[in-house]
């Protein structure tokens, strides 16, 4: 037989959703790459029509899709991307989600709730996804929630290490919003050399009997810079209350900081005028100009998803890059 | 062993999500039942949130959406429904989608592109639904995307029957915009009592070489009511523009007759001024009373769906009720 | 660790099902490589058997299989061939269906109906098939009958090329035979520079009032070359049928052209005794000798496959190859 | 919430194939029913079209098909029948194959073979079959390659307690005609009362050195009668050759017993007159005027069939009935 | 056609693996029905056989196995006992596992760990269970891990309604013996009417500069009765060495509670010696004669499944019953 | 777009289960590599944990694992090593099962049995097995039960040159221990130059009416020197049985072998005293020292694995190094 062979390469892709066009820019120049032409645009009627302007086929594909609002639409979207290509025959499909939608619909809370973080994995898995990279998820748990290898990054270090450079560890306590993010919290601690612990929570003040409960904290934080840290800020209201009731505890200073800056509105409002010396957040979603308030510092998420991109593509390893956790 | 049995009632359940409550009330009281309470609303940041107020453990449920815009988010919200009933230990579930979404995306028109027809049916199936409810498919080929049984129900015989009822059937042509939809106009044409068709073009006048191309009718409409159908009217342009060409042809009169109203603007404004006599539609969705307009009649597509869901629900046969089709 | 590595080179492997094997031979000639030495029978009791005589680990294979009668044995012998090469560790199975079986079947026309286009396309999955090359599907739907990769050809621009060499495009009309492919015969207009369109289906005479249905033509074709076209001839009774009308209504010449030709008796008789000018055809299907006629021209899709198989091998862009479309 | 509900009957159908109708009437005489009307035909190119008469929606359908030549168009209509039934809403289908089709393909005796045994157990699963009811598998083993109930139900009784109301047991040698059936052959001489056993092969005689293989009995026959035992008989060479070498071995008799008469041409003559004293076998395949001879005796499986369905149908035992084996 | 009808009973049958019989005994009686006789027993070389002695047939089977050392051995047995159910074609399987194996390993904490608690999950599922009742998961979104339904029982409320009948729940602190269950420890505090929360970590003194870490506790403690809870109790190790920092942070009391007593080596040493009051915790594990000590108390868990295993069966809510979170 | 691009190159990993690391080792300095580093350990309630030390992306992973008791310990242990290397993104996972466990659990004999051998098959699939290499399965079926490539291996062509090398095969009978197994002694037979054959079962006398039954030999053996084969040996009880049969029907002498040395007590006892010349058997299982005896010989299957790995790694042909038949 007349054989037929050809050297097999590897060729990355990077394309991107509409949602965040900024983030994805920032990651090709990282990877050294222009991002996929992609046609895409809205029917009349809403329906969304996506396709590449080149071909795809054998090619390594990583499509990147940042989720703020109008969410829904963006997620159909990166569900059309991943089909339109798995039918153009792209040799591996990664998602790229910064943000994972749905991420704290992660259990059933009450009796008939829809586990909606597992649908999500789902859908992405029907369309034709191999594997998933994600930041920071609402719990880690969401790894095993999809039938493949999921990368977990973590923007909390980034976070950390620019906080450390403005204050001086031996003075923070790390406080968790609620009892929810104590863990999290103590990661935080870990990063910054040990620090103390403390959360918000709601109790009843031990020393006046049948007392209503109130938000309270327990942990030292009295003449302490506390680091109030969260994966996400949504309208805000958690996060507000709790710097006021730090506030109250004796707090010197409380510097706010999360990776995912959802701000929904009145997020922007609350966070500006709750009484933090600083918010910040990186830019795994955008935050448009109106949302953007003095004291907040955007540290940029790139080179992290690009450095990953580029050591799955690659075949490296991942975990070490990330301290040993993604 | 001590037995434990109990006999088995199946028990229907309608739910309905939030894009069009009209047209599910209508249905619930051609049932006569209630529609399952449902606790359905958005996060701050656009993320749907869904539950049962009440069990549906072993029930046949049934689930109920329409696709106005924002059609993703309807389109989620009925994953999320589906995934919800489905961990409650639903013991069945029906998707009732009279308007079925991203249906004109059916096939690779050109290299690259998504079938987002069988994607949604992928989604639809992946969520946990175990069959389909659909009127009017834009091409019956989609009854085979889903992997389960699909009851089409179709909406022209409810539209034929009222054109019969105000034209003399001896004098329209059936008029298809296009010549995609020629098999359709002949089922119009067979319902009518074997009226002629027709089709609009875009074509060359054969009497003047080398003329450039224009749209043309195909077929004989001079002197005639033509009846210009279509399963969906969208922004109106092609409709509105196939009528400008008949009047032009000679056509006596034209009446456009349409299951699924998408109106996306500027239909309403273009159908109101195009010429047409008089133009029919279903509520399969929501027209909302600043796209009404004066020669518009809706009929209600609610019996046919409620007679549907009832013989699913008792095992009748569905095909006996709509013309051997279903 | 000692590292073991090794270069990977992709080979590409084309095999052949029994049905045409001349069709085999051709694309293996184009492709300038040998068919896989297969060894294929028939038990006594028609259980077929297959075996490759060489290793295909690791390898590209292409599954060429034909559809002329008997069918299902045809079939079943493609499924075994996928099955025998999915666990002798191929690395990737391609189905190359020029013809694809049961695609007339693609929808329920009537309730309790089978979708048998649909039920091939998971038979072929099931089997370890992981892509699908055909040629002019009856329905373009059948794309998403797949659940992976269909590269769509298209025989028509070959058939339309072969005829514009023969007949002045500005005295021909494309016909379609029924209302179901007047979509396809504005493709082939397209192709025709823009000729005009015109079809035939069963209707009353205007002019006549309450008289019997007979079959007609819509659109002008008299003084013309009317261009009958059809993916496929099976009988040939409808085809036929229609250059009688062509001819009454008054065209000057009938020339017939379809992708498949699938000549079930007595087509051949038909064909040569319809009328027609000529009848063009590919051989995406054996012809036998007896099936053949004076006025028959069969050209080969042999060149179209091999370059559809090379573009897919090397990770080429089908879709510049032919028209856009694939 | 006004309820709907109602009562669940269960609603027994079955349907038969083209294939065997004889065995069909018999079962459903035996069940006291009659056959699901079913419009079964071929199109002129040897496609397969079926179609229910009536409603299957919810109902419980057992769907029974024979494997004579051409044994893959019946495969095939086996599988368009499960599909349309699933298509039309059954609630659970069960192929009732008495002779289960590629079973002798059931590993892979050399590289690069299919084993088709398991690829037709799941072409019946992808089409939509959720429970076999099959008799005399080749290897038992089949049972695990479908992945769902498997009724595996035993002629060989109704054969062997036909042949002890015919010969004395004390006189028998039950004799399997290769080195494979030798635990089969172990099964009959249990049901025999513990008759001793044989089995021919090919081999060199032993006070004959280098002389060439031959076949010989490894066992007693001499002046017994030999019941040579198989699942199925089709070519009959094996079988044949078996009683000749019986025969000279100095067997008194040879009674030929085989569940499956596969009978595939030149099998009816070589029988006829091989010189056995009787062959037995059962009607799970038809076996058409032409192929049977003087000597020849056929039991219905037909009531075999139907209990296991009427047990199936009633969630009875079917371990029960069949000697705690099914 | 005569019809075949009969009424459709469904019959619960409750059976058992070997590793807890107790509690599978207690639930019987709770449900008032006998255990299904399973024959099930070990071959010399460790591998499992089961086979229920009655049939199944259409049954609603629930299958209740414990996950005591050696429980890779119990898991294997569950999933043989749902295979055997499987194919004797039991109507649903619902896999009762109080206590849900490898829950810790519920995520990847580092680069290439498995996790485990998925995969228990898909295993379940493969062999063949429709759904899972299990109680206090290590993590809810273990329900997520599982693609049906899954109901989540709380043993908690039964350990604290007990605690809440032996102390002054006004002098309690509720106490998580690490930063992973402040939630849980939450969930706790609501149930015993609002009582604050504090948990145990590693950390620096903040009075003292540049110390080494050390355990110490984060909330009030002093004085106060501390209730140290935890979902399992394996080693002991953390939890005796909480029972330590609390006594030296002032607690007056501590009572410990867990829903699964693991008891691994030397659990029941440490516990015992500790100095906590009491250890209360439930039977969703067998505790051993030799792993008891003098103030160790143990509740049933059975009535909670009982009651569950019978709303699943008469398809009432779960979540009615347990306080809407099942 | 500036292009990513690189050089794809394939590198093998071999991992090994604790099972039995001698075989691991011995395999790997074969092969000329070493094994993957891995952190494998038991929590202290007997769940596994398994992680490797080193990145595994994109990498051929093989995982050998061996069967001895604990025997769900270890196949648990390697369904915990696929779902890490899976999730790690292992390019492939090919599982080495030398022994493959619950092959003898192959098919129901009696209603309501488990599968069990096709149970294993699909945890593997589920794990995220892509390949199975196992030796001398118990019945050549299993090979179906997997969905996907199986490279079959053979010991026994080692075994019997091996045997060959010690007796003079003129004087050799191939028995099988019971009727199940004549077809693999045929098998030995012909690798033994057409060696004559019997096998040992239960029988009546025939010379003496109506005696009880006993064992007895079917086939020549006296004067001769028997080679007793089986697949595997686990309490050896039917082998010494056999021996002693063979020697009362005057065989010279015994030599049992068989691939799989189970061993199970009182296996060792047994087999040393129960006649036999030599017991010849290979090392997919670990034989532990006390379980050794004086005319025991064991005979490494290493190279024999060795050689599959490397072939199916560089895409080489395993049918053509074992005899056709892998």
């Amino acid at each position: 037989m007349s054989e037929i062979r050809h050297n097999v390469d590897k060729e990355l892709v990077l394309a991107s959703g509409r949602a965040h066009p900024e983030l994805a820019a920032e990651v090709a120049k990282e990877l050294g790459t222009d991002l996929l032409p992609l046609n895409a645009y809205d029917f009349a009627n809403g329906e969304i029509y996506v396709r590449s302007d080149e071909s795809v086929r054998g090619k390594d594909v990583f499509l990147l899709q940042s989720y703020p609002a109008p969410l829904n639409n963006w997620l159909m979207e990166q569900l059309i991307m991943i089909d339109s290509m798995k039918r153009a025959s792209a040799r591996r499909i990664t998602v790229v989600a910064p943000f994972y939608p749905y991420a704290r619909q992660d259990k059933k809370g009450r009796g008939r709730e829809p586990i909606s973080a597992r649908l999500v994995a789902d859908l992405f898995k029907t369309a034709g996804a191999d594997r998933v990279i994600s930041c920071d998820l609402h719990t880690a748990q969401i790894q095993g929630f999809f039938d493949g290898p999921v990368d977990h990054l973590f923007g909390f270090p980034l976070l950390a290490d620019y906080i450390k450079s403005k204050v001086d560890v031996n003075e923070v306590t790390v406080v968790s919003p609620d009892t929810g993010r104590v863990r999290v919290a103590e990661q935080w601690a870990d990063r910054l050399g040990g620090a103390p612990l403390a959360f918000v929570h709601k109790s009843r003040d031990l020393t006046v009997p049948n007392q209503a409960e109130s938000k309270t904290v327990v942990g030292q934080v009295e003449g302490r810079t506390a680091i109030l840290i969260d994966d996400m800020i949504d309208t805000g209201g958690t996060i507000a209350g709790a710097v006021r009731v730090l506030k109250e505890a004796g707090a010197k200073d409380v510097i706010i900081a999360a990776t995912h800056a959802v701000f929904s509105d009145p997020a922007a409002q609350r966070l500006a005028e709750c009484g933090a010396r600083e918010v910040v957040v990186t830019n795994t979603l955008p935050i448009p100009e109106e949302k953007r308030f003095e004291n907040l510092t955007v540290l940029s998420i790139a080179p992290t998803i690009a450095r990953a991109i580029s050591e799955v593509f690659h075949d490296g390893s991942v975990t070490n890059l990330f301290d040993g956790r993604a």
